[in-house]
């Protein structure tokens, strides 16, 4: 079944202790397309400027990504300037420049509105609701947010959070929507926002995935980061994971338990797949006899047997 | 097959967000050997002083801990005083009293000398180094150390790290002993300095086990962490990871791949209890059946089938 996302499509200027890279294609919906793009087809709603030309469209199409819903629009496409020279595990941002993007609005294809999966990438959360209205007949919707929308648009934020099954945030930001430190107490208590299934994701330490197995028993699995020799650029991971556990969702006929759990595992697989190059590159080259050689790298590093 | 375990046993006074404990029964060797003891023959080396009497002896006597090896000597025990208000992973340290620990010479009572295990809990590195050359017939040696050790006693510690077939720390200690940020390289560095296994513990993100699964392959494995709902306490939960994972070690015949990772799950099962409640309290209170659900419970965490 066919997922439709939401998000930025963007240029990154990045820095990490493993050198620096000007100006690649980057942002949450990027990401996600690329990673989804392996288990499912993936349809695209973002803007984009000027700059965005058909080098970059070539990424899309490379992974049959539906790209008609980018709009196309006068000016720069959205540009962030970040590094990681002090912490893997957080960016620091040097700059942010919304340009398109500060006048976003989002419009949906005809042709994709017959999407049974929809992914509210990390935006404003008044576009994400739109976007979430829009789209009635979806059967399964996940979204992503950050610090900035839960600290200073907390109200727009809890509308979404009540139209969302999934919520895909990390440790920090499930304990500040929360407002506790015990991660499980956060956990249920996010939940009760809205979303029926919490995943949170840990960086190097892998993710968490918080449902309930059924109508009476909260439970919780973990899927592990891979040790990785050499993280070359962070960008994205997040994002990455997102793709790969809901691509893997939206490509299963039924979402059982062990649906979810599995999902969980390519999700972190797509993560760290996308910490080895600098921004999208790895993700660009990849292929899915790769992805499973790495899905059973996972079971063997966590599995008793 | 028994242990022998040298280290300290204390009192600590706790503050954590759950409450205050005065002056309750503490130390390294008391947490390692409580959680060990439900896997295998533990045998105790420490030094304690007049405050130590028959309510402290019996914990050790209801686990059938041998404790011929504690020697009683005139002042008072070893004391720490700690608080985890502001994060309930790292202890911030009110005070330390030495006390008898100050003159501590490990004697070996003749009837340890057949142990075939032998841990060396976190202490001065040259009274590990003189304990584990006493004991030259042990077949399986393990060890802990801490930042100070490896920051101001490090020519010391090698010479340790050189005769220990484990050595279990936690990530900010491997990272400081390797000089390296990465943990994969550091884990590789911190192996070359002796310990053919390393455990790195993770705190609520549970440890990863890094080894040689034959002698070609380096392989690593990583046990969960349990979320929990309330951590009570968490002083003693890294001595008792490593009593539940070495003590299980020293109960099997014979140390295949599926032991050590069996070892790392039980590991993780005796921190998770240590944290609920103050001091061993939970530790003294445990039963084999209520371990191996919960082992049971952690697999169905972490495994996808």
């Amino acid at each position: 079944m066919s997922i439709t996302v939401v998000g930025s499509v963007a240029y990154d200027s990045i820095e990490t202790p493993a050198g620096r890279r000007e100006r690649c294609l980057g942002g949450a919906a990027t990401y996600f397309s690329l990673a989804a793009s392996f288990f499912t087809d993936v349809r695209v709603i973002a803007v984009v400027g000027e700059d965005f030309g058909p080098e970059q469209e070539a990424v899309f199409a490379a992974r049959n990504i539906d790209t008609r819903g980018i709009e196309h629009t006068a000016g720069k496409s959205f540009f962030w300037e970040g590094s990681y020279l002090e912490n893997l595990n957080e960016a620091q941002t040097r700059n942010t420049e919304l340009n398109v993007f500060a006048s976003f609005e989002p419009k949906i294809p005809a042709a994709y509105r017959d999407s049974e999966f929809l992914f509210l990438a990390n935006i404003d959360p008044i576009l994400q609701r739109r976007v979430r209205e829009a789209m009635p007949q979806v059967k399964l919707v996940a979204g992503d947010t950050m610090n900035f929308w839960i600290k200073d648009h907390r109200p727009a934020l809890l509308e979404v959070l009540k139209g969302l099954d999934v919520l895909l945030i990390n440790d920090t930001e499930a304990r500040m929507l929360a407002g506790n430190n015990n991660l499980v107490q956060a956990a249920r208590a996010v939940r009760a926002l809205g979303p029926r299934a919490l995943v949170v994701k840990h960086g190097e330490y892998g993710a968490t995935l918080f449902r309930d197995s059924d109508a009476r028993t909260e439970s919780a699995f973990k899927a592990p980061a891979l040790p990785l020799e050499q993280v070359i650029d962070p960008t994205g991971a997040g994002d990455s994971f997102a793709g790969g556990f809901f691509g893997y969702l939206a490509s299963q006929p039924e979402l059982t338990p062990a649906a979810w759990r599995r999902a969980m595992f390519y999700g972190s697989v797509m993560g760290s797949f996308a910490c080895e190059r600098f921004g999208t590159e790895r993700l660009q080259q990849l292929s899915r006899p790769e992805i499973d050689a790495r899905f059973n790298h996972f079971r063997e590093l966590t599995h008793l047997d």
